[in-house]
């Protein structure tokens, strides 16, 4: 990793480590197979993969690779392009076809890997995908693998502003800018597009959504030639660069009086703008917009509806292939809290259902996993499977805002994959969310996924070094949803601290109970936001009950819950298709961890676990709690397996929650005592 | 008001507005009797009594005072000291020996009047009551007055800050300070001078008690040069200036390894500050004091006690008579609310009580008015009347930092009443609050009121118009505690807005109500602490609850409020004397306003008042909301009266007030109905 060679004992290589093989036999048997390296191709991302290849090698097995022309290599690794390496095309260009523009072929035999793929950003995915191999020391002899993508667009979205600061960010100021001004080290900025290209992400939204007063020069010079810059550094790694656009920008840069989409100077002013910014990056990805939501401008200021707004910006990209995501969080935050009626959870579907098919082509919807928004436990959204005639990627929060802020450990993987698996029933062949986003189910053009990264300038990029698990499951499952959390936490664990069994073991029990521990002591039931305001850290049980936000739980002295049935509610569970709208509407039928967001019911409630509703929330607290302070100690287990650096930021983190699982708990638990008056059933203490 | 003539429609001129008698025929008879002015004395703070005087008499009856020898007038007015005035000796020079260094004596009698003193100061304050009985249409022909303040030291406490913030500032940025720099408009301070001489206020602090970095340099060059050009301002309206202080300074600006108040050094070090500030400001006031207290550094960082700290300081001093103003506002700030024996409310007495008779002659403590932190309503500090062997100094809050923040009305001049009359039961005699403060009771040398500004740069000084009645009440009180609020509303109204009888009556009515009002829809029953944390503004039952303050009110779904009993509960009843701790102790006999904050109660409990307690908040709650709509309806009625910018300013926040009361109403009878599920007996809509 270049300049950081000497920190590597902070987590700053995080899964790029690439930990020295320790058995010495092995290492040399392995060794004597990669000592010849043959690419021909003048091509920056070819270069890029065969830097990536030499330094893995000379990292895992201390051999330095030779080069060699393609056609006469022998034994050793052979990596190009079908259309650019004749060698290649020979040894797997019959996967050609299978493997679209980013998938690639791995081919092991006589002595001979071969990394082949269509394009070169597929051929460095293949070389991250054998040293992944390698450093897990998964590499056998008779390899054969082939991958592409599931999903067309893997994307992650930086909440970071031009004064350095990140919006929920909790590691460190923005790599990116500092001080009202685009600045940033190259080799930072390259090495976090390494850690990205190497799970096989392929498009980064550099700003906020947010998008403040000076962010919204960033599609106008002299700003622009900043941002291209940084453009060409993420496309060295096959990555392209978005920028997330302020609705009213013809008002506030191009001094328009308004920002009416249906204006002909208003779309005329986005084409210009987008003439400009491709001559600047000519594969510019396109643009990411929050609008009529929190405050933000949008077409609604206009008359106009959602779809108005981004079909003019659409047409203004459409001539270089670019996209517009257009995020679907549109709610009203200024909500009467004592106004029942009202339902936020219903709002991203009442908003955007009736406009189904009639968005442009290359225009995607970005909807977040849940209705709400990022809470520890959500339902799925229900806009997953009902919108069949428009482009969707899911957004999922990397960044830790409501679960733990990298204080807590908290692996948000098994979330992932609970809402790509769930089942949508929008069609008789079963259709799992991860069906509906990757376009597969009703044949969409474009999908994938959104997140919000969780890295700053941090030194181990996350604050908490185990939170970068979180960065690397995201990739993994935006190319691959099949694989298992499981998986995906040991293969982290493996390549960040290193391989050694008890340390990998342990650390993947940690991080496949984190979730299921933040979850116990702080949000039961489906209940969210029982957090302090704003900065959302910490418990508050009525933190947001009589606020504007329209983020309410109803907790009188009888009961808890929200009502969102058909039957006597806010209708939200009608939102869903055929069974799933069934089952939450029944309080027998809908499962325990969202009862709460459903139903209003009595502390007395028996649960399907047997238990009641009361003692169900001093249960898992004080559990949580104690699991939370066992989190440390299993951590603390591994001391001598770990260096300092990497050690301690975790150590610190995991007794801060460990203290602040006990302040959940006691809250929690006082706050219900007090309200119910009916004692925990084993007698523990309550204040 | 010199530069400002132009401003005065915006209430800038507050309470010396001094309107033109309106009454033509009354006019041209007072300003026949003030033709002549005579003043002979070369000083400072004579100088400007005639400036006050030929200012006032211009305004208020359109007539230019001549000037002449005192020995040669025969019609007009005469004034100046006994000792540097012949003709004042001979008029009045018989009162002298009655009023002290501060007191006036004002005879009229065959067209001439004198107004004399034994100081300049007193002379001015003379000046300033004669123009109030002028405005006031009080003057009579054959006046004589004597005046001595009760209280001797009559001081008002900026909480500025040098980057031009104001801790719990609600009316715009300091006068003072901006940007790190003492920066003032001299004309500016000089006006601020001038309100606070003309309700005879004799002392000010000048800077936050929590003082920061660049703060704790004001008492070293090059800082200390620019706060003598302050201090020279105030001297002219006889106005002692007074620094905060850091305890921790020895270390932060002398560079030394310790601030041991019992190290040698350290006192050497302070005692070389005392010399090097009264060489800057030959009548520096002296030092105030925050230790020990919310994070501020003091004397228990070196194992040592108050006295100690405070002795050290007051060494320094002593030899140019400076005092030292030590703050009793320490308490554990870092409680565990899980933690039910630690008790706030005894923190001060407990600290302090132990230390009586051992604090050197030139130290004061100043305590604030109750035993948590100036809520709308708590019991008398108990330290009142405890105390015998130290000097006391009685710390109100004009700014409402919890009564509104200046865009509720609020006249704080009742509550203050109250307490001033509040009979500690001290000794046989009576020993009233107010006797205690002034020195009386127990013989004490100094004595007096504190009280935290509500002023900044707003045009109108306090944001709400209104709120300058607060600040004109506590000079007046702090001059004479036996004014009542109705006088002193109508002195401020009429001064202020303008002598129109249905305004004043109007005005009168609103100032004397609001406290109720406030309370009402805030803060039943003496419990506090229902507010949004950190800024304190809006409703939040459970705000402080779960926090490390130490301020709660232990709702549960069967009663609330604390124990502080002797019999069961924290034992802080038992720190007053006599009748008033078997009161407080007693659940029949404590006043129903303070019910909650000695004793937990049932919601079902009958209070004095006939009604429960749960009924009491409700009944409280629907009618402050509704009197405090009413408010904004009475300022309505007015509209014909008053300039614009006056009206406007406080009808924008009476407005603001009635909306934001429903919201406190709503939010505070929500909460007690869902944890008690008692139902309003009138029916009224709880959410």
């Amino acid at each position: 990793m270049g300049s950081q060679q000497a920190k590597d004992t902070s987590g700053y290589k995080a899964w790029l480590a690439l930990h020295a093989r320790a058995d010495e036999a092995q290492r040399k048997r392995e060794a004597a197979r990669y000592d010849w390296l043959a690419a021909c191709e003048q091509h920056d991302t070819i270069a890029a993969a065969v830097s990536e290849l030499r330094n893995g090698i000379r990292s895992i097995l201390g051999q330095e690779l030779r080069e060699i022309d393609p056609n006469r290599i022998e034994q050793g690794i052979v990596i190009g392009t079908f259309d650019g390496n004749e060698r290649i095309r020979a040894l797997c260009g019959d996967a050609s076809e299978q493997l679209g523009a980013e998938g690639f072929a791995i081919r092991a035999s006589e002595g001979l890997m071969a990394i082949g793929a269509n394009t070169p950003s597929g051929v460095l995915y293949g070389v991250f995908h054998l040293l992944r191999l390698l450093a897990l020391g998964e590499l056998t002899e008779n390899l054969s693998v082939m991958e592409r993508p599931a999903n067309g667009l893997r994307m992650i979205n930086q909440w970071d502003n031009i004064d350095g600061s990140i919006e929920r960010g909790y590691a460190g100021q923005s790599i990116f800018y500092a001080n009202d001004a685009i600045a940033f080290q190259p080799e930072r900025v390259r090495d976090y597009a390494r850690l990205l290209a190497s799970v096989g992400l392929n498009a980064i939204a550099i700003n906020n959504v947010n998008v403040h007063r000076l962010e919204s020069g960033f599609i106008t010079e002299p700003l622009l030639s900043r941002i291209a810059e940084l453009a060409a550094i993420f496309r060295v790694y096959g990555i392209r660069l978005y920028l997330s656009v302020n609705f009213a920008s013809p008002i506030e840069v191009g001094g328009l009086p308004t920002a009416d989409p249906l204006a002909q100077d208003v779309r005329l002013w986005w084409k210009e703008r987008a003439d400009d910014i491709y001559r600047a990056i000519p594969d510019f990805g396109g643009f990411l917009v929050k609008a009529d939501s929190e405050n933000r401008p949008g077409p609604f200021t206009y008359g106009r509806n959602h779809a108005d707004g981004a079909n003019m910006l659409a047409e203004a990209l459409a001539p270089y292939g670019g996209l517009v995501i257009w995020r679907c969080f549109v709610y009203d935050c200024k909500q009467d809290w004592r106004d029942r009626t009202t339902d936020r959870a219903r709002a991203a579907y009442d908003h955007f259902m009736p406009l189904d098919g009639t968005f442009h082509p290359n225009v995607l919807l970005q909807i977040k996993n849940g209705p709400m928004d990022f809470q520890v436990r959500e339902p799925v959204s229900p806009l997953f499977g009902a919108m069949e005639r428009t482009n969707q990627l899911i957004e999922f929060q990397i960044t830790q805002e409501y679960t733990g802020q990298q204080r807590h450990l908290c692996y948000l993987v098994p979330q992932w994959k609970a809402v790509l698996d769930f089942e949508t029933f929008a069609c008789h062949e079963g259709a799992p969310v991860k069906r509906i986003v990757d376009g597969t189910v009703f044949g969409r053009p474009y999908g994938g996924f959104a997140a919000v990264s969780n890295i700053g300038c941090d030194e181990n990029w996350t604050g908490h070094p185990l939170a970068q698990a979180n960065l690397y499951g995201y990739g993994r499952l935006a190319w691959n949803p099949e694989l298992s959390a499981e998986t995906i936490a040991a293969e982290w664990a493996a390549q960040a601290i290193g391989p050694d069994p008890q340390a990998v073991d342990t650390i993947c029990t940690m991080l496949l109970e984190s979730l299921d521990i933040y979850e116990s002591y702080t949000a039961p039931l489906g209940v969210g936001w029982m957090v302090n305001p704003e900065h959302h850290y910490g418990p508050n049980v009525d933190g947001y009950e009589y606020d504007k936000w329209g983020t309410y739980h109803f907790a009188d002295r009888y009961g808890i819950g929200v009502d969102r049935t058909v039957a006597s509610g806010t209708g939200y569970a009608g939102q869903y298709i055929g069974d799933n709208a069934k089952a939450f509407e029944s309080l027998d039928r809908c499962p325990d961890e969202l009862l709460l967001f459903f139903h209003h019911v009595p502390y007395t409630h028996k649960l399907q676990s047997g238990v009641t509703v009361i003692q169900h929330i001093y249960n898992t607290h004080f559990d949580g709690a104690e699991r939370a302070g066992e989190l440390a100690r299993k951590w603390q287990s591994l001391r001598h397996l770990m260096p300092d650096g990497l050690y301690l930021a975790a150590e610190a983190r995991l007794l801060e929650q460990a203290e602040h699982a006990k302040e959940w708990r006691d809250r929690i638990n006082t706050y219900f005592y007090r309200k119910s008056g009916i004692a925990d059933a084993w007698g523990r203490t309550i204040y």
